[in-house]
């Protein structure tokens, strides 16, 4: 009962090109998404992620799931808001996600895809670079940084939400990303993320929620999304801006 | 960093009703979603509840959580598609999906709610009831049993996707659901569980994804969600016809 596969996106609707024709050939869009782990605390925002998958759906575009085959930093019982004893494998977890469709990050072709995208949650900032630990000093897993550095030379797009956006300021100095609106009670954590950012030599934009910002020299889409202490739906929105941003990059 | 509350909805906005006016008290619903995991091989079908909670979130609804504190039936490797050797409450992993906000099934007051919804994914069928080892001969856990009965005493609406809709076939005989259309290759188990559910003395409707059947009588919304081989988007809207069906019942 219940087959399972996530299907990601309409088949292409390829139409021939000719001289003197209007036809415009619309063309599936194929977009990697990179999981660290399912929940909050210790691996994806699960809601970012779905937000992701919905609205790469609704544009048309193909999806394939990632993520590295390592440990968790650690486990965290959601419940209390506390560490466990347990070790758990990021690709295993974020297979929960994925509902099973999903590959390990070293097996992630950037000539097959079009655009790349990061949810956030603590996964990213714990298992994917050591962010929520070291702050601007942290190191980026080799994968993550050398499949960001593909993507960014081929110019390929790239979508970041949440806290996932220091990945990009972390490996693109210079770059220009958003992670809310600064000095702002409803985005509590974004000043202190936004500063670090800054001494990155990067620039830090605010946007709200509901916006996206868009780096169009170095392609990259940036929301805030749960930075935000805004209601779930207006976070979903907030991701279908940078979704949408990705898709008319790629 | 990343502070984690998920808030929901909007402040009530309530308008003093006086004889001879025609101001309508535009209440906020109190709606609580019930969860079995995070999973859907094991647990809640992730993607189901986050529709779940955006659709409820921009219908103005506030949301509490809760989950059974019991084992899981089993932990399954979602990477493998094979179970594990590792136990796991139900409760805490619901956590993930809730961002923590969640509470004991035992501590839900009825009074104190609307509407109930109840998300889908194997969790349903093997930790609220155990109708994926045992069909129509299952069993219902007793908490989730009585929560069911004492919304339909009190009138108020069940919302139920994908496998969910067996609760209340089981619970409520006579009832009328949908898990998708019978006798349609891209609802691979909807006709055996149709079978299933008619032969427990209730009706089931077909209804594609896009659709929800409401049982008026019984106060019932039913959507068929992932039981369909659909793209995410239309399985999201789905839920959202759903959603939509359960709040103006409440």
């Amino acid at each position: 009962m219940l087959r399972l596969l996530l299907r990601g996106g309409k088949p292409a609707l390829t139409v021939t090109r000719s001289f003197h024709s209007t036809h415009i050939a619309r063309m599936e869009k194929h977009v990697a998404v990179v999981l660290s782990g399912c929940g909050v605390y210790d691996g994806t925002e699960i809601h970012e992620a779905s937000a992701v998958l919905v609205h790469l759906s609704r544009g048309g575009a193909s999806v394939n799931m990632f993520a590295p085959n390592i440990d968790q930093m650690h486990v965290v019982n959601h419940l209390k808001g506390a560490p466990s004893e347990e070790s758990r494998n990021v690709l295993v977890e974020s297979a929960r996600l994925a509902r099973g469709n999903i590959q390990d990050l070293s097996k992630l072709s950037v000539k097959e895809h079009d655009a790349i995208i990061f949810p956030g949650g603590f996964g990213a900032a714990k298992n994917l670079c050591s962010w929520a630990v070291e702050g601007k000093d942290c190191s980026v897993n080799e994968q993550v940084k050398s499949v960001l550095q593909a993507f960014h030379g081929e110019g390929k797009p790239i979508g970041l939400c949440c806290i996932s956006p220091v990945l990009a300021a972390k490996v693109f100095p210079g770059c220009e990303v958003t992670v809310g609106i600064e000095k702002d009670d409803k985005y509590p954590d974004t000043t202190d993320t936004a500063t670090a950012i800054n001494q990155l030599g990067c620039k830090h934009v605010s946007k709200s929620v509901a916006e996206s910002h868009v780096d169009e020299k170095n392609k990259l889409v940036t929301t805030s999304a749960f930075m935000c202490n805004a209601k779930i739906h207006e976070i979903f929105d907030g991701i279908g801006s940078m979704v949408q941003g990705v898709l008319k990059l790629a």
